[in-house]
């Protein structure tokens, strides 16, 4: 596959054994139904941390440092509750912020509930992996997947830009 | 009531006795028409500053960290001019950004005005507290209000959250 | 003319030499057939560079600083491309962020084309000069300036604002 995909569950009661995992098989299946719209793309990668800046941070930086991963999403952790901590640790990480996959996502979120204006998710590119937060609520996922598709193979092509093309840039 | 609300009048013409608080008044009465909506609000405080950055910055601390207001709304010094720094103020406060209330209260202001556009407005969480930027001019208020209302109480109660309920997280 | 404006075009490929710059040109024509809307608006300087973080900063604070521009446009270099630095550039520079201006000009480019979601477009205030990066494509320019339109006059007025007007507030 031309794109190696990431996906990491961010809840305390996963990680603690006292809940299923509802998002990230759900978040699995999106991007593998997702793949030819995204030119190839494959989670090679899963894993679930409790809402804890450091051990999201952990996870990340590995996964964008030393795995390569071309994108990471994560799943939960962006509310208001003072345990949701995912886009603090993703922003203590990323080089250059992504506001217009953040606008396109809340945009079309907004239009199933107005409880996404609760949604504090960050994105952002570190290094050449791009890392998008996305809610918890399993269907949020393919939604939000959706409000991208138009455009993230495009964005995670981009990525990888100077590498392979010389002058890639339409943006 | 539910939730412990202060409003910050941010305008040197205010402060100085040069013109009267129009804003202040006008957002009191905001909120308490729609106090049921919320689950039950109530101002407990009301304060004027000058556009000066460590006296904003001093209430808000005082009203976040002290006085355990739920909910503070700035109203005024979101613009352009060089005395505007009410969102500069808030952004040093705030440990967590809530981009969502922001885009809404935007999108709804901009139905209104395109001078709506030139709003700075930050928004975030500090501790407990949601402290929200709104402009000065009065009727700005109900509209952006209008637009968190769909959400703002579920927030409110998420900040609240992990000390009365365990999984509140719908976001 | 009532504000002085300048256009820097950051592109590696152009600053060598190796292609000719669209985009310059056609945002100085941009500028210039808005020029009654924006209240007398004059482009006094342009200027190309490579994607360098610190070639952008050393204009962008020229131009700001010494030159006293009332308005700077970037054009390219917002894209995600591993060259693609001029959102970072801009944002070590800028005192005070306009995200309004970012929505706008998003909002007009996703009417547009999907790619505008890859735009990670900065704007800003430092000192009396207002900063906006626009896209590279140079019909871009002109969709951007359409969104500004309605109120970058306003805008640049209050920037100047507390020199020549005491109550300009209406944000
Ligand atoms: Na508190």
């Amino acid at each position: 596959a031309e794109f190696r995909v990431a996906i990491l569950t961010v809840s305390d009661t996963v990680a603690s054994g006292a809940g299923p995992d509802r998002s990230g098989p759900r978040a699995v299946s999106v991007v593998t139904s997702c793949s030819e719209r995204l030119g190839g793309a494959k989670v090679v990668s899963t894993a679930v941390v409790p809402d804890d800046v450091s051990k999201i941070k952990d996870v990340l930086q590995r996964w964008s440092d030393i795995e390569n991963m071309d994108l990471i999403l994560t799943l939960g952790g962006t509310g208001f509750t003072p345990r949701d901590v995912t886009p603090e640790a993703t922003k203590e990480l990323i080089e250059k912020e992504t506001p217009g996959l953040l606008l396109v996502m809340m945009q079309e979120s907004l239009k199933v509930t107005p409880f996404a204006m609760l949604s504090r998710a960050a994105a952002g590119i570190r290094g050449s992996t791009l890392i998008i937060n996305m809610p918890g609520n399993p269907n949020a996922v393919a939604e939000c997947m959706e409000a991208l598709l138009p455009a993230l193979k495009h964005g995670l092509k981009q990525i990888k830009g100077d590498k392979r093309e010389k002058h890639p840039r339409h943006v």
